[in-house]
């Protein structure tokens, strides 16, 4: 598959991906006349991120670092008081640039921040992770979290530009890597049947020991892009079509909110969206008409390379209890997107709480 | 003049003004399909405003009240979380609707709190204050101060409609109708001059005497709205023609700003505006060919009616190092709107530091 430097444009979006990504990095940023360059990082990206950043590029001179903490926890508005404080202190004006220089916490916290200061100022994103790449920073949603509650502020505001460079995910430890694959999965499931054919015959596992193969990464996150851009130049605001999106989301997201709270070891994103499409698989099985050989698929897939999380007794409640207020729950129908096969995806699938019981029971059951 | 029920259409938003302003109200909210609405009030509004309004229109049935505090202060990113958490306590959801009733303070924090809620949830403004009516609840700007630097926080999100229901402003204390009319005599002096020469036929005092003249005040907001609606439908994210509304504005922010914090009496933003369109004027007779004369019968007209702010020694410093980090100082230079003569603005006129002391001066000099 070949890689184009530019892919493509959403809402005026130009998504620039692969070894000479930055070649055109300097010439976008000189063209938005920043009266003052501020690059959102956390410490790794700080230590890993921003050296090979600056050595790519000429345009960052007399940057300020804006250093947020690490994890989902520091997606809060407290966090983005604080940047939105830092940046009313040092100056910064209408005509401000923002650089998000990070995963998927830094791009919707950054993100959110240039969306509200000074009703919304320019900001780039630079993911550096897997999930970043993949997903989290395309697509021109930005949030915070609303006390464990995921992405429950947030807004609606492209990047001005995105820079995909594939160097950065040799920094990853593995998990991260994972977490990130989750949603190349997901993207697969939801996109066509030829990806997820094609994953298939590539495990989890065997895709976790080939870190530094720049090219079969950037192959994965350019399918990802790709598709994930067809669906929000299509839909943007997600009034209908972007909630394919979502497949695996409505119960990941409640597991990952849950996990900041109530589990010792904090799940991330992906690891928690893996195992929302495993219970989503289960619910596209008994309602949607995915056939029993798909789910087993789905489910065998994931688990060999997925760490199976363990629920203790009050979980499922609390699950039941957190989804019902998520935003997806319109009219506190839980609506779900469900697929019928392998790229045939549904939305607005309404489910009710026992089949919802049931999936996170056929979730429990194989993970034990 | 004749007042249309139906005035404009920003944005998509339609604005309801005169005394059957809420006949329209129950098929438009209809029509939005809420799974819930909640009206966002203060003490007063509630106490006066809310009984007036369920009176007139029979949509909001099982509406949950969301009362916030009164005043500048209440606008603020803790009230802001405060009314996200409250929604998603009672379990709002993307289709939910929020209405705002009462002054430019609610409808800020009403708008920023809608446009924030699950990326941006519909809202109406029912403004119940002249300041709420002629200018803040109109345009689709939302906002939070963040601590006393006001509206520093903020989003272009356009409400689903405005009512202009004139039977509110019976219900304001003498200080408040002069506060709003501040933004009466700010569209006066930029929009044309016919209003500003019928205006100097009604001063601010003879005015303020007829609070329950409904057509008077009618007139005056309509020609407020209707000017203001021009402006914002040819630029409604102030890439450079809405600047024109912020004549007075650049320090009578500031002013505000530090009343809310140094001086014992907290200023009113009318009155915050009227003290900077005197310096604005003087600004405006030094640079921008405003003729003396003008510049003597703005400020006797702004004189009649408001209050003279005293400033303290340190007052003048603490004011200057505001505006240096206003969000209308691009690059270190602070912009005006200033005026060649009235109905003649010109936008981002550069002043340096002396120049806007002496306007300062100018205003002291003559309120002493």
């Amino acid at each position: 598959m070949k890689l184009s430097n530019r892919i493509v444009t959403v809402s005026r979006t130009p998504i620039f991906l692969g070894k000479d990504a930055f070649s055109k990095f300097d010439g976008l940023v000189k063209s938005l006349h920043p009266s003052g360059i501020f690059v959102v990082v956390d410490q790794n990206t700080r230590k890993h991120c921003l050296p090979m950043l600056l050595e790519e590029t000429t345009a960052l001179v007399n940057l300020q670092v804006l250093e947020t903490g690490t994890g989902e926890a520091a997606k809060s508005l407290e966090n983005a008081e604080k940047l939105w404080n830092e940046l009313f202190l040092t100056g910064a004006s209408r005509s401000g640039l923002i650089i998000n220089l990070g995963g998927g916490v830094i791009s919707d916290l950054g993100g959110f921040v240039a969306a509200g200061y000074h009703r919304g100022i320019n900001y780039v994103n630079v993911p550096t992770s897997l999930m970043g790449q993949a997903d989290a920073a395309i697509g021109g949603k930005v949030a915070v979290n609303l006390g464990i509650v995921k992405n429950q502020v947030g807004f609606f505001y492209p990047a001005a530009a995105i820079f995909v460079f594939p160097e950065f995910l040799k920094t990853l430890p593995e998990d991260h890597l994972r977490s990130g694959l989750a949603e190349i999965i997901k993207c697969a499931l939801i996109s066509n049947g030829a990806l997820w054919r094609r994953l298939q015959n590539k495990p989890v596992s065997m895709l976790l020991n080939q870190p530094a193969d720049g090219a079969l990464w950037n192959e994965l996150v350019l399918a990802a892009i790709s598709f994930k851009n067809k669906v929000v130049m299509k839909d943007f605001r997600e009034h209908k079509l972007r909630k394919v999106l979502n497949f695996g989301h409505t119960l990941g997201h409640a597991i990952e909110s849950l996990s900041l709270t109530s589990m010792h070891q904090p799940v991330l994103h992906g690891e928690a969206v893996a195992a929302g499409m495993i219970c989503a698989a289960y619910l596209s099985h008994k309602k949607s008409g995915l056939a029993q050989a798909d789910l087993k698929a789905i489910t065998g897939y994931i688990f060999d390379g997925y760490r199976p999380i363990h629920f203790d007794s009050s979980f499922k409640a609390q699950l039941m209890d957190i989804i019902t207020h998520d935003k997806k729950a319109e009219n506190k129908q839980i609506k779900f997107t469900l697929i019928a096969k392998p790229g045939s995806p549904l939305v607005d699938v309404i489910c009710d709480a026992g089949e919802i019981s049931e999936a996170i029971d056929y979730y429990s059951n194989i993970s034990q």
